[in-house]
């Protein structure tokens, strides 16, 4: 079954996408328009990305001291991908975009992901980062840099994390002082020099484009001349590698930021990622040190227009981890329709004369195989669905708008967490099928789950996002996201108790959605932020697999009752598949939770 | 806590290793020679392995279509282990050795595992070829071969898959033919000139030794010339790279092996890992092509030569798996002692003004820790504890001994398997840990994780343990094997019913024992083999969690209940720590084992 089976179909079968262009917004576009997308971003994966993965894992990006070296190959698919559109496919007309609704830029996205994820990486920094101009630059900043880097022609960064601090950004060190007594009257935004250092850059060096907008976190000294603690003291600056003048013509001059040096993965390796040297005086623009950076937003602002993207960069890491499972999933089920191996198991034994059968005949490779489908499409599912609220946050009328909002908030961790979770899981059951083929680096396998380990990694730890669920999501406004998502959820199960064969399932969920709910309370009984999210992390496990429950339950509630073709069977030996072996995991991990489990917060330095 | 305490504990404290010189055998020995062992072993690993654990990784063995190209730093730690005599430990004094327990030579293996398994590769398949030898060999085959590889003077390998025959051995193509009309007169066995390709050879081409001894698995055509279907057919061969007379001096001539190609690996690299060609005619021993062998045992019985080896390789295979999780806990350990991130969670929330703390001293980092604390501890006490049966299934009277061959048959699927999954996934908690810096190549936690991730793999993959675990040992004599598992479980049941704090633990272990006896009756109600192996899988990761359980009741026994020092503290808390959050997952795995789910053996190729 090809993938674009089943996008489409939950697209249009299950989110009714086309029913999008009843909003104004959107109201120039069809199912066709949508297709003409999809059509042309899975030719360019096909042809552009895929054929070059292996190359950019190969080939790591190399520094000789004064410049990176990529191969071509990266410039030539990203060039196709600017040529696309698709950097400002989602923008207003006006802007140059094409007001594609977030759902179908998010499934068009999918294809690069699945065909080299390392790439996607550039392009998804250069979205993200005009996006946040664009709700929070002046005109002048969205003009010069947003416009640059939606037209492809200048690539973006975030610039947040620093070697001491990465999880933890209220310890930003980097400092931003004004530049002078003209400071405030720049046309690009309030000019401040930047000194310090940003760790974890992903493209944050590299010649693909003739320049690199970084949008960096860093803290403006009080009157004290101290930085203020905590996230409060964050600012935003716009540091560009090379100068521009108002026009946002380069000017030649080059901005005081410099690599200090490629940090060398495991996995991901097209995308380069940095150490990178802010304001040490390597450069002399204006004639002295100092990286000069435009001002985004008011002072001690930054981190929460930073965290305005984060949904959107959220439901992106969840996607690209879900597609590297998407992929694994598809060699090795190719792998195993053609690989003989061994005999079916029968009464009466095996016949070792009878010719070798392909070891997708296997029962343990079939569950291998039906695990990773259960993974990925059900992921695939969720980031589309959160893909959709992003939509309605944006389109709808105010009650359902705000319905979505508060959806999204508490979805998001699950979003980000689980495909990084379970669809790495799924790249290593692909490794599983392949035997020792599969460890090797002939085949693909082994580079998915090699890229797909960051996922659990960059944009917020899992620990992290499971204290966003279980510290302030899920409790929040009074609990009104957890409820929204609980409403949601009981629709489908009322549905699903209506159609013959699913009953049971619906019950199954209901039990699962009260056992997260009397944990959710049992967690937060004596109030106590230390007792509640100790045990966090098997929260969101057991929080996630529930939704993905639900949403594998939603999913085959689109299918027709009567519908016997192999692509519906597929889809509800999935579903059927994820309540027999993955929601009864459950219990294991809400058990800790509901009698806020003492034991590791208790457990001792010296005792290890 | 450094793990020479725990294995001191392990091996004198728990498994009374001390006892074992009231053996005949072992009489000599005491726990000063035990210690001599251990504290050399320790040494070399620490001062030749751990020093080039990362390079053997980064300069990959390299074919130059001639000669294979090894960094030097691999003869220089492999001429350091063989210097040890560690090869020989376990033999008679009459053949060189030091009639070291298995257990202890295990125990001092893992510190080679532990510090470079690339390394300790080349040392576990001589050893293991050259006990094979010692077992089924001739006197003249011991005295020529196993003796040089005993000695270190020659490396061994052992030759079962090819291309088209993995897990499937009975599919087995390369053939052997009896050499000439004198073939039968060998001095060093009968002779023949074997034809065909084998696939995974470890260790299988190199010049670290001036000899390499193959021991190959092939088919003696019958009398139609065709060979015998199934594993029946299989005999088993010493087939040397470089030939050798009938005292073992080498002739000068080349055999008819030829390295066709090495594998490119995702981890475990610093092992050379080939594609060999027998008999393709590149070289003429004697005057014509055809790889010359030489017969162990009668022909058919090559199998069960090869398998007479199992139990310990596959003991070997645990305990490598097992090092490379205790090597990422120590790295994620050390690292989160010294690395300072965030600040304690409390109830009037957190002081940004504050510095910031080790993470260690956050709930789920310390989650992390002791996570991975019982998975590689518990994993090297399961191994440790098959390392003593093994001493008792050769060296107790024949009642223990007994008893200890069918624990062994039993347990040892869950020896190979568990370690290789669990340890993997501590791997992937260490990574976690370390946060970007464990996805970059400046720190071993990738590297350990990279390498786990074949242990799962070869020896038996994950589904052929689980079939030989629910589909023959938990059967076998009449399910005696179980039975005498279940006896010695309910032992450490019932004494932990006594132990004042160990009550709940001890009926908790009660119910996952009944848990796991009913499912395999359930599995097999209709006694068709199909439907009962369907899910052999979560059967195996059940049986090996309970078998885990128990290991962590029992270790914890042996500590006094008055000992409060914080090794006792840390040892009960990893206990702890695994009846809370790991022995509960075995319900959702036994659930599709009781009712023997059909989904996956029914789900349908056409369906994916």
């Amino acid at each position: 079954m090809a993938m674009r089976d089943t996008l489409d179909f939950l697209l249009y079968g299950w989110l009714q996408s086309e029913s999008l262009n009843q909003r104004e917004r959107f109201a120039d576009h069809s199912r066709e328009t949508f297709d003409a997308v999809l059509d042309t971003c899975e030719r360019i994966a096909r042809e552009k990305f895929a054929p070059v993965n292996r190359l950019l894992d190969t080939q790591e990006p190399h520094f000789d001291g004064e410049r990176v070296h990529l191969p071509q190959a990266t410039r030539e698919a990203l060039d196709a991908y600017v040529e696309s559109g698709m950097l400002s496919a989602a923008q207003d007309y006006e802007n140059g975009g094409m007001q594609l609704p977030c759902t179908v830029e998010m499934a068009a996205n999918a294809f690069f992901s699945k065909a080299c994820i390392a790439l996607g990486g550039y392009a998804m920094l250069t979205n993200g980062n005009a996006n946040l101009l664009m709700a929070h630059g002046t005109p002048r900043q969205r003009e010069v840099f947003a416009k640059a880097e939606f037209e492809g022609r200048w690539f973006g960064t975030m610039c947040l994390s620093e070697p001491q601090a990465g999880s933890s950004l209220s310890d930003v060190a980097t400092r931003a002082e004004p530049d002078g007594a003209d400071s405030e009257n720049d046309p690009l935004g309030p000019r401040y020099r930047l000194r310090g250092h940003k760790m974890w850059i992903s493209a944050g060096e590299h010649e693909l484009r003739e320049n690199i907008v970084h949008l960096v976190l860093a803290k403006i000294p009080g009157p004290d001349g101290k930085p203020v603690p905590g996230v409060r003291g964050i600012s935003l600056f716009i540091v560009p590698k090379w100068l521009v003048d108002a026009e946002g013509q380069l000017t030649g001059e080059r901005n005081d930021v410099v690599l200090a040096g490629l940090n060398h993965k495991l996995g991901y390796r097209g995308t380069t990622n940095c150490l990178l040297n802010f304001g040490e005086g390597r450069h002399q623009p204006g004639g002295q040190g100092g990286a000069i950076g435009y001002r985004v937003g008011a002072p001690g602002e930054g981190l929460k227009a930073m965290f305005h993207m984060m949904n959107e960069a959220r439901i992106g890491v969840g996607l690209g981890a879900t597609m590297l499972g998407y992929a694994g999933y598809e060699a090795s089920l190719a792998y195993a329709r053609q690989r003989p191996q061994g005999r079916p198991l029968t009464a009466t034994g095996k016949d070792a004369a009878s010719p070798q059968r392909p070891i997708i005949e296997h029962a343990d490779v079939k569950r291998m195989l039906l695990a990773q489908k259960s993974y990925v499409e059900g992921a695939l599912a969720l980031e589309l669905f959160c893909a959709r609220l992003v939509d309605e946050q944006h389109t709808a009328e105010a009650e359902a708008a705000g319905r979505a909002r508060l959806l999204l908030e508490v979805l998001i961790p699950i979003a980000k967490s689980w495909p990084s979770e379970w669809c790495l899981e799924a790249n290593s059951l692909a490794i599983q099928v392949l035997g020792g083929y599969g460890y090797t680096r002939d085949f693909p396998v082994e580079q998915h789950w090699r890229d797909n380990r960051l996922n659990m990694i960059h944009e917020g730890t899992h620990g992290i996002q499971a204290l966003d669920l279980l510290g302030r999501k899920v409790v929040m406004e009074g609990g009104a996201a957890l409820m929204a998502l609980a409403r949601r959820i009981n629709e489908t199960i009322s549905a699903a108790g209506q159609v013959p064969g699913l009953a049971e399932a619906a019950n199954q969920l209901a039990q699962a959605l009260a056992q997260v709910g009397a944990a959710t309370k049992a967690a937060w009984a004596t109030g106590e932020p230390e007792a509640a999210l100790a045990n966090a992390t098997p929260y969101l496990q057991a929080f996630g697999h529930t939704v993905l429950a639900w949403i594998w339950l939603d999913v085959v509630l689109a299918l027709a009752p009567d519908d016997t073709r192999d692509f519906a069977q597929g889809k509800r030996a999935a579903q059927a598949y994820f309540f027999a072996y993955e929601l009864p995991r459950i219990a294991a991990w809400l058990a800790v939770v509901q009698r806020r489990e003492a034991l590791c917060r208790e457990m001792q330095d010296a005792w290890f």
